[in-house]
């Protein structure tokens, strides 16, 4: 097989009439099968066409499973290799050209398609999309923007793995991205944007966020509410929280791993005694409902804001409905264009405080 | 009343025969209350002798509520000032020269007292000991250790607000002291110290944990298992987490803030329906085992590792149950020669790497 050929299952495909959205159907950790179940519900909800990127055969076997129908505004794209969820970025970089990863990111830097989803090797859609769509003008550093649920709503935390060791200049950039981001797909109208530190005093936090307040205090086009810490996030206080990528992705990963700790802690005591085991069957809907609100896969996948193409990047134990929302979230930020605005207020911001360096 | 006098309630304390423990008794979100409740409690189980620091009619005040026998081990000791919680801890530390904070942790420089506990303003605290007692030899910066419930056991996390800008030798001494502390307080023969960042490979991280990796490689006195993440602490795979103090510090306050949410979030729905308030009812005893497994208040306080005192640190929303463990802990720490071994641990390190200068 080429690199690159269409495959020509099935025929309900017509992307001019309709956005495409490529989605790697290689990635993540349980592989094609939640990709594709993912996909072809999104498909019977929206009305955005998808491509599939990745082994024609495997992800045929999987269409053919769920019996999906060949009038379903649906293509394959082979691409023969995988990158492992393991592996090294830059070695996948260099040498798998033709992985669902790089053949899906082409389908976009080509406008085949005008966004990427994929639930796999993070580090290689990242390094990947910042190499072949390379950033957004004036754009320095790109930022992985997570939406996290809090008491009230939802809440973008940014950077949470992109940029690790940042300036302030970058958090400032990661800032007006988040915020965009807030207005154009999370519908905030006013975002409240807060700096990730260790206390509310300005003179608390590090050199890099002590810094980045006085970038973010002249910001004009934010609504900066100061240093927030952890409580701000989750009780709904804030609306955009920006970090650099190794404090982002430690918080995020600590509040992931601590939420499965309390869940299996609790799961644990619950069936100890035939009580508790009554007791819980009785408040399995409130437990269900529970889980609904602090349910990551809800928002599908945290987009890379700062290159030049819409790409989301998906948790790699995305469940088909995680894909689904995810696949919503690149759409919408296509239809909604979060690049062109991301564009200008980066641009905007530059060229109000033409000497700033930081 | 002068500075630093004595006060004559009650008479049992003779300091001669067992270890002291002098505790800010005007310290915490809740102010004396909790802290005498805490040392009643403490001195009717073990057998160190304890030191209230503060307002000497306020504390006598908690006394006589309690109906604190004359016969316990326990003295007051007059401090006019408080710091407050949201005070400035340079401001506390220049003007308040007769705050609680002060001067207990003066009790402790002096040798009147083998520990200093307080849940008051954390700043300030660290600052006063900085300051009063000064670094232990060759320790660069001190650490503030947080011990973290896991599925399994506990976990050392330092440092989680101490040193904010670290350099990658501190974090070696970090991992030293932290070594240390799991060995002698928390009972761990072996510990596995990791460094924690955001994946597994060394190639990972930011500049300041790509650095610290080599230098703990190196360090023969430690089991060091390499990078870690949330999920390893949480699994309760690592013994002790070493990062630096702005990380630590966010990791530590998120963890807090998300368990909090959780909470709150499962209570609410638990009383939204007849049906899973009966079933909250019967698993309300599966509930408080599990607040037990994940209470922070069970390991009282955190050391502020590296100074030439032994200085524990509690929550500000410190309960009785956390004000005693705290003093348990600062007695343990000053029985089990903690600072002797620190000194040691550091020294030992250093003289094996003359050339060594990270």
């Amino acid at each position: 097989m080429q690199q690159g050929a269409l495959i020509d299952f099935p025929s309900g495909l017509d992307q001019k009439e309709m956005p495409t959205i490529a989605v790697d159907a290689m990635g993540g950790d349980r592989g094609c099968a939640p990709v594709v179940e993912g996909a072809l519900s999104f498909l019977q909800e929206y009305r955005d066409s998808v491509i599939l990127v990745g082994r024609k055969e495997k992800v045929e076997e999987e269409l053919y499973r769920h019996k999906a129908s060949p009038s379903l505004r649906l293509r394959i794209q082979e691409a023969s290799e995988v990158v492992e969820m393991e592996e090294s970025a830059s070695v996948a970089l260099r040498r798998k050209k033709d992985s669902s990863i790089r053949v899906g990111i082409e389908l976009v830097k080509r406008g085949e398609a005008v966004a990427f989803v994929s639930a796999g090797n993070t580090g290689a859609v990242m390094a990947t999309a910042m190499v072949i769509l390379g950033n957004l003008p004036e754009v320095e550093r790109p930022a992985i923007a997570a939406v996290m649920p809090t008491l009230q709503d939802n809440c973008v935390l940014l950077d949470v793995g992109a940029t690790v060791d940042c300036k302030s200049r970058q958090l400032l950039q990661f800032a007006i991205m988040g915020n965009i981001y807030a207005k154009d797909i999370l519908g905030k109208k006013k975002p409240r944007v807060g700096l990730l530190s260790i206390g509310e005093e300005e003179t608390k936090g590090n050199e890099l966020t002590k810094e980045a307040f006085k970038a973010l205090e002249e910001e004009t086009s934010l609504i900066f509410v100061g240093m927030v810490e952890g409580r701000d996030l989750f009780s709904g206080n804030v609306d955009v929280v920006v970090c650099d990528g190794f404090t982002g992705n430690v918080a995020l990963k600590f509040s992931e791993s601590l939420a499965e700790m309390i869940g299996a802690l609790l799961q644990e005591e619950l069936s100890k005694t035939l009580t508790s085991k009554l007791g819980y069957l009785l408040t399995r809907s409130a437990f269900k409902r529970f889980k609904r609100r602090v349910d990551y896969s809800e928002y599908g996948g945290a987009p890379l804001l700062g290159v030049n193409g819409v790409c989301i990047i998906s948790h790699g134990r995305s469940t088909a409905k995680a894909i689904k929302n995810a696949l919503r979230v690149a759409g919408e930020s296509a239809e909604n264009h979060l690049l062109a605005h991301i564009r200008e207020g980066v641009h905007r911001s530059l060229k109000m405080k033409p000497s700033a360096n930081g």
